[in-house]
Formats: C-alpha cells, structure tokens, sequence
C-alpha cells in the first residue's frame, strides 16, 4: 500500500530519504564489496563509520568538549540499571517520577542504593509536572534524575530543575533531537534511539567527563561507562547497523532540514496544529496540562473508550497508524517525531475533524 | 567493486539471498505502508515477524519443548555477566578457560561469586581443548561453563564434558547453526548472532526452563532471564531488525540449504578444503591442534609476521578481506561460516598456492 503516516511511539518513522539510502546501499556500502551489515567492526570502513556518526552528534547537539559519546548496545531500559551502577556513589539519588519509565527507572534503582523520591505526579494521573521551582533535593545524593518527556502522557518539563552541583540525569529518549539543547546543564543525557533517531536497539549516553570511573565494582561490563566509553563504544561488538542509521538521520537533520533549530521550527508548527484543534474541539480532549504538553507525543481522547476504539480503526484505514494510546491509559496518542512530516499531522487533524462531525 | 570475500569473525557475511530480500523490502514491508525499521514492536506485523523467527529457531535447532528462547539485546559479553547473574545461586561456577572470550566470561562472573577455574589451556597457547573425561568438577558448584568454539584460536570442542546432573552452559557464539546441536545436553545455550545468524546487536538465550526464576536481587532488569523470557522478549522494545535478519536467515537455512545437516556437510567440505592444503604445505602452518580443530574459524600463519601481512594485504587486493588474525595472537584466520561459499574457499586456496609459489 502507499506509505502511511506512521504514529508509533517507537519505534518511529524514519526519513524517507534515509530509509530509501540505506536501501540503496544495502547490499553494498560504499566500494567496500560488502553490506554494512556485514562489516567487522574493526574494518576502516566502519571506523570511519563510528567516527563520523560521533562527530555528527556532537556537531549537532553541540556537545561540549568535555562531554563524551558513548553508544550502548539496549535500550533506556539498559540505562535504569548502568546509571545508578555508575553514578550512585554516596549510595543515594534523587529521582522525580512523572510517568511510567521514570517510575520504572527509579525502581530499577532501588537495587543499588537509596532512592529518594522527591517528586510525583501520580496523584494527578501524570497530566503534568512538578513545579520545579519548589522541589527539595537530598544532601548528599549522587545526582536528580528525570525523564524530559513522558511518552506515555504526553507532557514533558517546560523548564529544568536547578540542581546546583548535584549532576542532572535526563532520560531524553523520546525529545532528544526535537530542539537545541544545552548539554552543559546535565551531568548525563541518555536515550533509546528508536524514537527520534534510528532502528531499535541502541541507547547513547553523552555525560560529564568528571563523572566516569566511578562504577561499583560488581557493574556488568557492557554497562560500565568507563569501559565502553573508554573503548570508543568498540569494548566489543557495538550494534553496527544502529550506529549508521543514526550517522544517516544525522545527517539528515543537518544537510536537509537545517540543524536542531530549524527541526524545532518545524515541530512547534506540527505541534500547534494538533493541540490548536483539540483546544476548540468539543469532542476531543487532551489531558495533558497545557503548560507541560509534549512536543513529541499528542495525547488526547474521545468521549468514550468504545468511540476510542473506532478513532483507531477507522484512522488506520486511512493510511494512519498506531494511534492507539498506551495499553496502560487509553485513549489516543499521537506521536510526532522529527520524521513525521506537516502533512502527516494535516491529514491526521482533517480525519478528526470529519469524525467528530460524523460522532458529535 | 563485486562483492568480496569477507572472511571476518563476527560481523561476518550474510547469504546474498537475504541481504536481497531484506534491501527488497526495506522501504515497505510486505503490504505495511511501512519499514520493518519503524514499526511498532506492538504492532500485528512485528508480533508474526518475532513468532516466526523464534518458531523457525526451535524447529532448526530442535529445541525441546522444556527449553524456552529468549532474545537479549547486546551481544555475548553481556551474557558472561547475565549467566551468573541468573544461574549462580550456590555462589559458585566451574569454568574452563580456552581462550580469550572463556576468560573474559570467568573474569565477569567473578564479579558475582566464586569462580573455579577447573580447567585452562592458557600454557599451550590454547591450541587445544582439555581432555573432558580427565574433569574435576567442583561440589556445589552452579553451572560448567564452556566457550564450545574459540574464535581467535580456531578451535573447538570435540566432545562435550558430561558435567552430570549439574547444567553445562555454553557460549556458542561462532558455532551455533553450523551443525546439528543436542540441546538436551545442555542447560543454557547462549549466542551473540553477529557471526553466523544476523547483523551485530542480539544474543540469544536458549534455557531449560527449571533453571529460570533464580537470579539475584540485584540483577538488572534487561538481564533477567525470567523477566525478558517471561515477556516473550517484549519486555521493552526489543533489537527488531536483528530478529527479523534472523528469520530472514533460519529460512534460508530451512528452505535454500535444507537444514543443519545439510549446513554441517557444506561446512565440512570447506574446512577440509581449507585444512587438507594447510597441512600439505611446508609454508603455512595451522597452529591449532588437529583434533580440536574449528570448523568455522580456520587460522594459520607464514613463516614471518611480514610475510603474514603481505599476505592479508595481496589477498584484500583479490578480492580477499578481513583475513588478518586477532590482534592478541597475530598471523592469519580465516572465518569460513554459514555464508561463505565453497567458491570463497576455493579462492582462498589458490591464492594461499599463489602466494606459497611465490615466497617459499
């Protein structure tokens, strides 16, 4: 069938032209007389591969100098486990739990140290996010994590808690490569790639130089930042395939949409569309506090579960997607990642339109 | 340029017919709209993709109904640290040292309690295997832990140690698929699949089901055994590229080749290629004792290290590549898996001619 608009939380659309290079090349990259899928990583083929993939990152993030890039086999979910087995060295940390994976990534934590939960937004069904201004952090814990952007409820942090020395941690799997942003202000960001980047089954950790070479001694190699870090994410086989399609997105970002600024100019300008109908829909209704609405993920919902139901279908056999919302809340969810294109979020705002003149 | 003969450990080559396949299909999968690279790992089209692959695993393995499949994300060195993590509950394991990644698997349990080096070949240069009838295992001891095909020494086991009621776990990392296994042999089967299964970026657990359920506390969620199997390798997203290559793969062993016995004769016939030369030539020299000698990675050496890198470097210009040896041991190996033909040994066996007329 023609290609669809692709709503998935993640994994996600891709860009056409990079899915349509990597198939170009498939089955032979470059002069090399082999697939990129074949290549040993050791090759100055994939060398040159890893490096450039690096330094495209660090290009267009603007990754300080005293920051490293490391690429992680797993996901964010490998991260809940690596970051309190590498940072927690008073033995406790902070965590502000605005969703599910911030709740999992704390609980994940639980099992090497002290966890302090500072903040929650449970009691609001996660519709938003503390008021950073009034949190009360712990002396003496290692960092503060947070999760920028909730998935799953569609909001994320509209300003940043100010954690003084204490090192920031940011699950940023879902908004990483949705707008500029100033590295400097954490200690360590990490992400699953499947979202906004690349193919499932990578997580990029880009932390603080200070803050390596303190794992505790029992930490799994492979997730032991010093070692993969250290060794240039090559300690061993790295998930090769991942790490090109993310040097191609890169590349797209860059040569073909302008940079991180330009791509947040084009996701405001999606964003608003959706949320700008769902304002004056009085059908529709999107949970998520206004001030703390995601740029990424879309939430929202139709008067009943049953109407829910038939969104989802009815969308999908329109050539749109995936637009069932978590298992765990229902309703809808639209995700709009940096690939997702304008037409995709028109389409999508036309068929509301018509089902709530068809439902209401 | 044409496609090369790539001789490389891991990644290595795939069958052309599913590099074919897989570049066929990667912009629109079957009538999804959509690539297998976006798709939601919840999605009805993942969901057959990933009972597929593991269906056609069991069938080619023949993997007994008491045993369950689990796809991990991260290759084998990940595992050296699940296995004790999950298996280890008398606080001790038996290893036996072979080579570099059989220490490196000990060296990681170590990390988790206590490891009996019951065996080493360390002093011969791990040349050969240790005698399995002259074992002595340790009372109380968890598991025996083999590394069954070395890939750096380019040896394997010929016979299996009988570790009796106490499960033998074996890292089958640059051996699996190549020949008909008894699974009931063992208790844990584990495999990074970048060797002889699908691109870099997975491990595959296969365990007798009564093993599951032990691991400790403090075991990262991500390598749990229970909690990844328990969910069908759905507890997060996991690697789906790498499961769809791998289906890709196991059908082309089932259908093109005609199963692991047909594969083991074909891979037979060109190691004996390979190795009936080596040992009639007076200018190479296979250091690998006869009688444990790997079918799947065949090394060798020249007479000096400057010969053995003017060999790598004129067998690359023909066409030849990746047939330097580890960078620990120097000379030369030649990974002869699944994928390469008997035309690819053929061609490396006139060249190995060439080049003996010329410089002996």
């Amino acid at each position: 069938m023609a290609r669809v608009f692709n709503f998935s939380a993640g994994p996600s659309m891709l860009p056409l032209p990079v899915l349509q290079k990597a198939q170009a090349e498939l089955c032979e990259y470059g002069s090399s007389g082999q697939s990129v899928l074949e290549m040993s990583h050791r090759s100055s083929w994939f060398e040159e591969i890893i490096a450039n993939t690096e330094a495209s990152m660090r290009r267009v993030l603007n990754v300080p100098d005293n920051y490293k890039i490391g690429f992680f086999q797993g996901g964010a979910s490998a991260q809940f486990a690596a970051v309190p087995l590498n940072l927690m060295g008073t033995g406790q940390a902070d965590y502000i739990v605005t969703g599910q994976f911030s709740g999992k990534a704390a609980k994940e934590a639980a099992k090497y140290g002290k966890v302090n939960i500072i903040a929650s937004t449970k009691e609001q069904n996660f519709t938003c996010i503390p008021d950073v201004d009034a949190l009360t952090f712990t002396p003496g814990a290692s960092y503060v994590h947070i999760c920028q952007n909730n998935t799953i409820y569609g909001t994320r942090y509209a300003k940043l808690p100010n954690t003084g020395d204490v090192p920031l941690v940011a699950d940023m799997s879902s908004c990483i490569l949705s707008e500029p942003v100033d590295v400097s202000k954490y200690g360590l960001i990490y992400f699953g790639v499947q979202k906004n980047v690349a193919p499932a089954g990578m997580a990029v950790v880009i932390v603080r130089e200070d803050l390596l070479g303190h794992a505790r001694p029992d930490t799994p190699a492979m997730l032991d930042y010093a070692t993969i870090i250290g060794a240039n994410s090559m300690y061993n086989t790295p998930p090769c395939f991942c790490i090109y399609m993310t040097g191609l997105v890169l590349n797209w970002l860059e040569n073909d949409v302008g940079g991180l600024a330009a791509m947040q100019r084009r996701n405001e300008e999606k964003a608003a569309l959706l949320y700008d109908y769902l304002d004056g829909s009085h059908f529709f209704h999107s949970p998520a506090q206004k001030e703390f609405r995601s740029m990424m993920n879309v939430t929202f919902t139709s008067p009943t579960p049953e109407l829910d139901k038939a969104f989802c279908a009815e969308a999908a056999k329109n050539g749109l997607v995936n637009l069932k919302g978590h298992r765990s809340v229902g309703g809808m969810r639209a995700s709009i990642y940096n690939a997702m294109s304008k037409e995709g979020v028109q389409a999508l705002v036309e068929f509301m339109k018509a089902f709530e003149a068809q439902h209401a």
